[in-house]
């Protein structure tokens, strides 16, 4: 079976996933109702806010991110509630599509795809809802679909000055490649996935849940019971979990997260901005465009425009010649972009690969000379040594 | 980390994984709209409508069996529909509890935990039913929380002469353990977990809908998204998945599967058949008393009351003892039973190993002589050699 050669992952999940990190995934699974289960859930709960930076609850579900941000939106809302919803990429519009479901009354903030969403809008319609009728603000911190990074420091500010309206965030590429510091912006509902910056497989996703979020929750009427959230916080309360989870990508979990505190916040972060740097600035040099405004680069992922060449064919050449997998554009953006993933568990190697292989790949096609491609490797090897 | 010496795990799920399985586990993800994870879907898909030997259309949810139950619910029903509910176990319980959060109009048909549900009272309920009201018929195949198997052949008969109602069958616990002939019995819903027969951790559910079932979906008005099968149905068009899925448990179950054809169907029943029997007959040597009717004995789990001994005191000590986990009773149960998982990846070893150190246990508590410690191992073996 060719399923599985020597791949690199540059994609925007799942993420390379260290070896630590699979041998634990691949260890015989326990009982979830013992007290080894148990301290399990304790260490993973205690490390997850350490990530969160927060001390509130962190809840962990078997399901994709968009379980976690479903659960988010059904658990504190009712059925015509007013949500304000910013949309600048596939992620932002696939909470409005869970908000009208649901029957919620959705405002939209809109920004074209590869711009970020702009914080006055908030703030302006925020201001003027002095009947405070905004019952939640939902969006995307990094819109993975476009390798665009919202402000949500300032987002939040506008939200916080509100004082009624929750914030429902999608942090699902942000957590882990960049500060989200949850108490410090106030954020009431944050989620995000397992197969991310956290370096483990697809399967689990996390819901972070303020004070204000689980006192919204006591009057939600929108019905749900896999996703009802205060069966997760009764079972928290004794480290353990409503349904059976999926305890071998919480073995993993463990491990991964020790490995984040080994590495630190603070390194992680300057981690993936170095990264960001280097394959953005790389890019530029070899005067391919950034998809993204370059004030507003996701530190997860770039997307990269190439003109007068499918970018599925360029893609799909890097994965054949070079076996690293590279992410497409989304919808009406296919052929038009290709997305590099550099995420989780990438080091300055994956990122010197990548540019390699994107230098070489054009240099193979008389797109640019030997001197651009060399350029290129130059102004990425310069970002990687920066701190 | 004291977490996992050499344990045998004897509960109902997570059940014990083959080492091959671990290894597939264990290996690096893939990118999930790959062709080489398109392939798995395919291979998986084909091999799960094998084991539930039917042609309808079965579905991978990340998920526990709950989020499967749950999906076949709101999937096909609408506000105010009248379901009839059996009712004899823990889970028939939490289906009612799903079914009225989602504001079904629930009738139960109960029976003693313990006891199988009575298929006349199916029979009689559906057969009144003129102005066929009732939209769906909602039970638990293997009762996991009691031991008993509910006569679904029988049940499903009157299900299909009512023509319109539907089936939604929890069958978590009697997939892969005995036969559940989808197609043949013209069951409808069918929802099972990875963590159990499947001989795979947990993280996984399956959902088989026949096309009944997809019309009904049409109908039903229900909110729901990240559980909406139909954006599954049309992901399974294309082999994929709407949302990320739980990749490395795919792996798991691509490879579990092709374990279980190699044994083949009928060669699974009859070892978990000879299992049970091995069991059950065991523990009547022993004095000991089944929780379940003799006659409704389910496949998977045995539960076994005992006498004037704490049931949680007595499989602690199986547990510190000999490193084999048993589960306890759930609720009201507690401390009154302990129940044997025999369910997945169990061979004879196992069971003759459990046989021992209850015998074991008893004798050394001077509740049972040598000669009927030795009396039960004899008659567990006998049965183990039956074909």
């Amino acid at each position: 079976m060719a399923i599985q050669q020597k791949l690199s992952l540059m994609i925007p999940g799942p993420t390379p996933v260290p070896e630590k990190v699979l041998q634990a995934l691949g260890k015989h699974p326990i009982g979830h109702r013992t007290k080894d289960f148990q301290d399990l859930v304790e260490s993973t709960t205690k490390n997850l806010q350490w990530l969160h930076q927060t001390q509130n609850d962190i809840l962990t579900i078997t399901g994709s991110g968009t379980a976690a941000m479903e659960a988010g939106i059904i658990n504190t809302l009712s059925k015509g509630d007013k949500v304000l919803c910013g949309e600048n990429g596939k992620f932002g519009q696939r909470w409005v599509q869970v908000a009208k479901e649901f029957g919620l009354d959705v405002i939209k903030i809109e920004a074209k795809w590869g711009s970020p969403l702009n914080p006055d809008d908030f703030k302006t319609i925020l201001e003027k809802d002095t009947e405070k009728e905004i019952k939640a603000v939902i969006l995307t911190h990094s819109e993975t679909s476009t390798g665009v990074i919202n402000d949500l420091k300032k987002i939040s500010t506008h939200i916080r000055n509100h004082e009624k309206a929750l914030s429902i965030i999608d942090c699902v590429t942000s957590l882990g490649a960049c500060s989200v510091p949850v108490d410090e912006w106030e954020l009431d509902i944050v989620a995000s996935g397992s197969q991310k910056g956290y370096m483990i497989p697809p399967g689990l996703s996390f819901i972070s849940m303020s004070d204000k979020a689980w006192q919204a929750s006591e009057k939600s009427n929108l019905p749900k019971f896999y996703l009802n959230l205060k069966s997760y916080k009764k079972s928290l309360l004794n480290n353990s979990n409503p349904y059976t989870p999926a305890v071998n990508l919480v073995f993993a979990l463990d491990e991964s997260l020790k490995m984040m505190r080994d590495e630190g916040l603070e390194n992680i972060f300057k981690r993936h901005n170095r990264h960001k740097l280097a394959i953005s600035k790389a890019a530029l040099t070899l005067k391919l465009k950034l998809f993204a405004d370059e004030n507003y680069l996701s530190p997860a992922i770039t997307a990269i425009e190439i003109d007068d060449i499918n970018a599925e064919d360029f893609r799909k050449t890097i994965k054949k010649e070079y076996d690293i997998l590279l992410a497409g554009g989304q919808d009406h953006l296919k052929g038009k972009i290709f997305r590099v993933g550099h995420l989780g568990y990438v080091n300055d190697r994956d990122i010197i690969s990548v540019v390699a292989a994107i230098s070489n790949t054009l240099l193979n096609q008389n797109k640019i000379s030997s001197k651009e491609a060399g350029e290129a490797l130059k102004v990425a090897s310069n970002y990687l040594k920066i701190n």
